[in-house]
């Protein structure tokens, strides 16, 4: 997937590197607060500068001017199914499958609950114990409501070792949110469709950054926030993917009434909808939908592919020159393949909150995952090979200068 | 309750009303589009003046300036909480006990979970038919997928006809929202308490507009809207109210990170937090959030018997003024009694949708409910006398120059 490509060497290269890249257009489009380097896109991504004068429309026009109106007239009544539609295109989903509504939390529940409806008698849920801490207690959850039991996979084991004729479905995780490790998604779904099970995909780190294929590699449904490296704002609403063949028959319990076949006939009974509005429970935020949708106007003409490239490059730059810096002392947790690796690189170490603190307050933003991991993340909207050659010398600054280097850390003569 | 008082006869005298009216200070917080008069504040509220302000701080500092370091310096992981306890101040809640946070429909699911799992044993859930219909589909997701059943009630019969030990939980609306008419909160949560079930009012067209004394009646659980009377804009996230005295008992199955007792411990197994957070799940859409608190925001220094007061009035006038123009064949379907009425006045009439459009283009904007109901909400915040006035005398207009009064309709003479 990867080609091989030069690691930049000096700060000129870097230089040179973000004056010939083909995204350096792009890079305009967000806000970047001076004299601050921001590798936290995979936590909140950065502001488009387009998103303040949108909401000011939706707000003073959408809303103070046409009122209930704009339900239709400004296309409110439909946001989740055509911002759905746009990030379906980035997730390599044909439209009429995708829904951007509720939390990611809520959207993994509906997923459970309709995985289980569609494979009756199976009862096991399998996921894993690195998993986002969410996605676990969504399936406690249904656990606790349900017949239903979890079993944790350790991704050190074969898949297969956790599949049988009682697992209904999978959730797990592409990209690993503390390491960043990348997982073959279409492996995995093969081989969880051999055991007769469904495979439920959380994107929170993928979307937007990853060469996501869900239609392609047969995925049945799939999670994942807005707010990471779509920059749809703090808190945006999430997005639900269900494949199309599994529309008719899934049932999942949050039945609103924006998951009605009529909403507006006001039925004492439920009819779901047909296709994947049936997805959706009540109304939805609407001046955080317009976030999302500046956040997707900020990505228009930007190929995925041309981003994974430029995210490869500039993960592996980071790498690189913090080995140079700090040498193998640097416990780096991500994977060096650039295929099998996300968008962000994270280190382990033991007094990585107080190292991220010194960093931030010299204007490297990154965060801290306990117990141990330091991550940067590495939006390639956004983010250019110069200021990740800088990131990674503030780091190393921070490290050395810091008392606990002298027991963790064997510096390198040539960084004295 | 309300006194009697005396209602305008003309159109100056709503004029002085209006110029003497405590709240005239108030009107001017909201944005009003010019030639119209808007009666659907209880389907979506008038923008509050403040809200583009506010949004773009949000959004131009707190988001893209301060980036993730808002979660705690702007206090928008506290939003739930901080929002919550201010619109618990409207619904008589003592703080801690009011979350705002992901949807009406979500949140009478969790209501219901609860409900049920503080009454092991019991397995019927009471509603009613009239009731808005996404609180019934809630209802039947619940059935569904637990031993829950469900009976609705006729509101023409006395609750306790359908209480006895199989009761776990009743969920009403205060306010029908199709005919206005008001239920006794307090009566009801009584006998439903004294059959040892619990009491889950919905309060979608209370909150912002009626007296309502959660704390005092004893209720057990609530929710509501946020974007009716309390003016947090479109789709704006909705309310939960919990007892305290459930907090620790109550489970409910959408058990997200938000809702863990120590969030950012990124623990693998759930354990609920021990307040009111309980019952947050995923990351909340902040810029809907900021809505919400301009619309409180609106509010401030604003008493709520005062808010009630003038809605007993304006919702009189409107139907007094209807009578003398259009005499008794305008089937006024709202209850006359000023402590039997929420905030609306609504009319049966067989071809209402015909005459709301005619009004809608004569800038009267109310809407319309299948089959038959015409309904106009009227916010004592930004409505004022004069235009309840002109817009009886435009609804007279409508109804008076469409060929199908021929048939419904005696005019009276005077109106010719």
């Amino acid at each position: 997937m990867a080609a091989e490509v030069h690691v930049p060497g000096s700060r000129e290269e870097c230089l040179a590197r973000d004056a010939a890249d083909p995204l350096r257009d792009v890079v305009a489009r967000f806000h970047k607060p001076p004299g601050i380097i921001y590798l936290d896109g995979n936590s909140l991504g950065a502001m488009p500068r387009g998103v303040a004068a949108r909401l000011g429309d939706v707000v003073e026009r959408e809303w103070g001017h046409d009122l209930i109106t704009s339900w239709n007239k400004a296309g409110w009544f439909d946001l989740p199914v055509t911002l759905g539609d746009r990030i379906g295109a980035l997730i390599g989903a044909a439209p009429g499958q995708t829904v951007v509504t509720d939390t990611t939390s809520i959207n993994i529940y509906k997923c459970l609950h309709a995985a289980l409806s569609l494979n009756p008698g199976r009862t096991v849920i399998v996921s894993e114990a690195q998993s986002f801490p969410t996605d676990l207690y969504m399936i406690e959850g249904v656990v606790a409501t349900t017949g239903a039991q979890c079993l944790l996979w350790n991704r050190r084991e074969a898949i297969e070792s956790m599949l049988d004729d009682s697992v209904a479905a999978v959730l797990l995780s592409e990209v690993d949110y503390r390491t960043g490790a990348l997982i073959d998604a279409e492996a995995v779904t093969r081989k969880v469709h051999e055991a007769g099970a469904l495979m439920i995909w959380d994107l929170c780190h993928s979307a937007g950054v990853l060469d996501v294929a869900l239609d392609r590699i047969g995925a049945d449904f799939a999670v994942g926030c807005t707010y990471k490296y779509l920059n749809g704002g703090p808190g945006a609403p999430a997005f639900l993917y269900a494949a199309e063949r599994h529309h008719e028959g899934a049932r999942q319990p949050l039945t609103g009434w924006w998951g009605h076949a009529r909403p507006f006939a006001f039925e004492r009974d439920f009819a779901p909808a047909s296709g994947i509005r049936k997805f959706l429970c009540g109304t939805q935020p609407i001046l955080s939908l317009a976030g999302v949708a500046a956040g997707l106007d900020a990505m228009v003409g930007v190929a995925v592919s041309d981003l994974r490239r430029k995210s490869q490059a500039l993960t592996g730059l980071f790498m690189a020159h913090v080995d140079a810096l700090l040498g193998p002392a640097a416990e780096i947790a991500t994977p060096r393949e650039p295929d099998r690796r996300g968008s962000q690189v994270s280190l382990k170490f033991g007094e990585g909150y107080a190292v991220m603190q010194a960093m931030i307050s010299k204007g490297v933003i990154g965060d801290f995952r306990a117990p141990d991991i330091m991550r940067f993340g590495f939006s390639p909207l956004y983010t250019t090979y110069t200021e990740v050659w800088d990131a990674a010398g503030i780091l190393s600054e921070c490290i050395e200068s810091e008392p606990w280097r002298e027991v963790r850390f064997t510096r390198r003569a040539a960084v004295t």
